[in-house]
């Protein structure tokens, strides 16, 4: 019917539209519908055309109640697949049968931000095969962003998903709350595929990933134990010196000059960084001020804060506990931003840039304020970055809480056994001996002493880590490398060095 | 200090990260901000590097309230950039400035969704120098997604954003609701510039578009007059004509077996898609079920709906007035989506894929079911596809409601003045003078005839039109092609000539 012309100029060739002609066709095309479900995860897999090397991405919402990362490794075990690259944002116990696919040979190389636990352990006694990499949170997201990381499945566990793919970490049995990592991961990943346990009629909502952005979707009956997204504690430190140090820490945010109106604050979920929390929170109620967002992994303490009126936002990459979840749920100003958003280092400024003061952990720090989040005592893999070196560069305050020793072993020592997070970005260390102040901050530590408080030398809470330590650091290990520590930017702070094959 | 290894197998070379060295410079770098905000759209253009020739995307969200296109193609002439490509969602009356841009060179090419008003006209009468390009809504996201469609800078009307780049279309003196088009072209533009009146405190939320997918902010004193959101009318029709179409249209929809639960349904903003829409209604709630979700552009009438729990959820591309962006402000019911999500036709299924009814509007209306809603009698643009197509070709039931007449010109005519939605996708046209079932679809016409509904041969509603018609349709132009009218797979529908140069 139609007259087209062949050619358009300043367009060029006309592919004619080619009307549908079959009558009765019509009432069928109409009657069919579109969907992304397939039968199981074997399925998913022949879908996503994974062969031997393949790197598959998996997040970790559920932290060590996850049940996706297993069920899907099994599946591509079963496969046959060979040398798969597990490319986790974190890694926790629960993944331990992880370790069996290394030794069958399903997996040749383990990427993360954070390995805990067997995993962990296996890594540092150099089961596998490559070395392995560890990222930063904005690392990670940078690296997936410029195609340094590049996903060839990433596996979404959702809470919810109705069958076009539409994701909610708000429904379903294990809702998780915020989908701060796979946001990140489905945006470049080259197939992505959600495993859930509630398929909800169209369309799931709220939606927290866009089924525009997902390939397949399976059901499972598990996707994991939502008891176990609180896999730490989240409640504020309850012993006489963890209260002491997080009321010094507390201390040198009210005496840093960023407490003021629109202040904005981070916290881990740790007992100590949320007596932190608790005793600011005291001194901006006392200051009436309000505060513009806390940041990160959030809890439950810190949607108490903004119930209290304390914080204007949330700005939630993972919720860490179900309170966090049922607030996510309800109150639009809690909100979710993806680990790129959080923390990437490449897109003119992330969340944690916007930090006034973050409270972060250490197993050990050194002379140079350098502070090893990586390896315990003796060099086993026992976490790695997240979010601190991101943080601790973004921030205009970084505190480290600590106690002198741990285990025995002395946290404070001359050299930290693996580089996770520059001393340049760390500004000053809190202990229950006293604050040391970075000798590039001398404008933080006049404040700091103006205050009254007891700053003292980084070199005397040595000497009393050492003094009160019953156990000599190891040294480092000399053997291969098993782990490379990747800074934000993709430059290399540290390696890991395989240990003896020493009892486990 | 560190003493890493040069290379590492597996690995490749290390990049050892340098530490800050510098003590003083950590308390600077400490303090400094990073920011997105340019101090005017010309620092903007600079920091996109826009060249002669250069893509620059906008949407229309603000519909004929529209303040953002002009000032930017202000900016862009005062540079003496020449032969810009202009890829606007839609283009309205309010944007007839853009005429003077085209005559003085700054513009030479347009690719648009819809054009309405004197630049339709400009484009006729063959003032552009290239062949403009119109595409679906869906279409276009699919150029864009797929490369076909580069855009070097997309600017974003955004009615509240924050200095590194959080957008809300829920916040600020023009909020508008949803930005589901701009939502499409962030994703994929070299640069993104968002263009706001209401610079908030950090975070600014609701957050629609996050600001890693932003470049620049720029502060503008009125990016638009809220009041243009609603520039047609958004209210059911009330005269007795248009609610006889009504009726019977949703007669049809009650007749053809989708009226049951979890219904999903789309309407346009016009008079008769409403009175439908209201018809619909009642009838759901005399079976007592409920739909799933509206889609589309949403007004004030379908927000209603969802209050009256006829329906689930609405998916909202684009709030067509004030009392829709009020609802997407305060219900998570309200769901946003983007152009891809809308109506994309590469993505595996789109919401236009899940739709079971939808009520659309027609210039013309041929033997063929073809629907002409690009150009009006003589050849004038006064349109394009939007998401005629995209919503035809997914629904399960696209139904047209015209008049037989309109201006003294047929609406039923033997073969339509340019073919914007091809028959094959439509399955019956609702009129004044009965109902006509598209030959392919002869289950449903025997699902009307049952139900007792006046179904008529096309052809008989053709005489009809052409014996009351006072104004012959004017014959095709034959001159040069001034516009390529792309089906949203990318092949061509149509061409629409280049008009005499009669009187405007």
């Amino acid at each position: 019917m139609l007259n087209l012309p062949v050619t358009v100029d300043g367009y060029g060739a006309i592919r004619a539209h080619v009307p549908s002609r079959a009558t009765e066709s019509a009432s069928r095309k109409k009657a069919a519908r579109a969907s992304k479900v397939l039968p199981d995860l074997d399925a998913a897999i022949s879908a996503c055309e994974l062969t031997d090397g393949a790197t598959v991405s998996f997040h970790h919402h559920l932290r060590n109640g996850d049940g996706v990362l297993n069920r899907v490794m099994d599946a591509l075990a079963r496969r046959g697949l060979k040398n798969l690259h597990v490319a986790a944002t974190s890694i926790f116990p629960v993944h331990a049968p992880l370790i069996d696919h290394i030794r069958s040979g399903t997996v040749g190389r383990i990427s993360a931000s954070f390995i805990s636990g067997p995993v962990g352990e296996a890594v540092s006694r150099g089961l596998v095969p490559e070395v392995v990499v560890l990222r930063t949170h904005g690392g990670r997201a940078r690296a997936l962003d410029t195609g340094e990381l590049v996903v060839d499945a990433a596996f979404v566990a959702a809470p919810a998903a109705d069958d076009l793919g539409n994701v909610s970490g708000r429904a379903g049995k294990t809702a998780c709350g915020t989908l701060g990592y796979p946001m990140t991961d489905v945006e470049v990943a080259r197939r992505v595929v959600a495993v859930t346990d509630s398929l909800m009629p169209y369309p799931a909502h709220p939606i927290d990933i866009p089924q525009g952005k997902v390939d397949h979707v399976v059901v499972v009956d598990r996707i994991g134990d939502p008891n176990g997204i609180a896999s730490g504690t989240t409640k504020p430190a309850e012993d006489g010196p963890s209260l002491a140090i997080g009321a010094q820490a507390a201390s040198v945010i009210a005496a840093s000059g960023l407490l003021t109106e629109g202040f904005s604050f981070q916290t881990g979920a740790g007992g100590i960084s949320l007596a932190t929390a608790g005793a600011v929170g005291r001194e901006m109620a006392r200051r009436q001020i309000t505060g513009s967002f806390c940041s990160g992994g959030i809890t439950g303490f810190h949607v108490g804060m903004l119930n209290e009126g304390l914080f204007r936002t949330l700005m939630d990459v993972q919720c860490f506990d179900l309170d966090a979840v049922r607030s996510y749920q309800r109150d639009p100003r809690h909100l979710s931003m993806s680990a790129a958003t959080y923390a990437a280092p490449h897109l003119g400024g992330a969340v944690v840039d916007r930090v006034d003061a973050v409270v972060l952990g250490a197993t050990e720090i050194d002379l140079g304020f350098n502070v090893n989040v990586t390896t315990k005592a003796g060099g086993i893999v026992i976490g790695g970055s997240g979010g601190h070196a991101d943080t601790a560069a973004g921030s205009r305050l970084a505190i480290i809480t600590t106690r002198l020793t741990a285990g025995g072993y002395a946290k404070i020592v001359p050299e930290v056994g693996t580089l996770t997070t520059p001393g340049a970005t760390v500004d000053v260390v809190v202990t229950d001996a006293g604050i040391a102040v970075n000798p590039g901050r001398a404008d933080l530590q006049d404040r700091l002493k103006s205050a009254g408080l007891p700053v003292r030398r980084i070199e005397e809470l040595l000497a009393e880590a050492a003094a009160a330590a019953t156990r000599p650091t190891p040294p480092r290990a000399t053997d291969r490398v098993v782990a490379v520590s990747e800074y934000r930017d993709g430059t290399v702070t540290d390696v890991v060095r395989q240990v003896e094959e020493a009892a486990p």
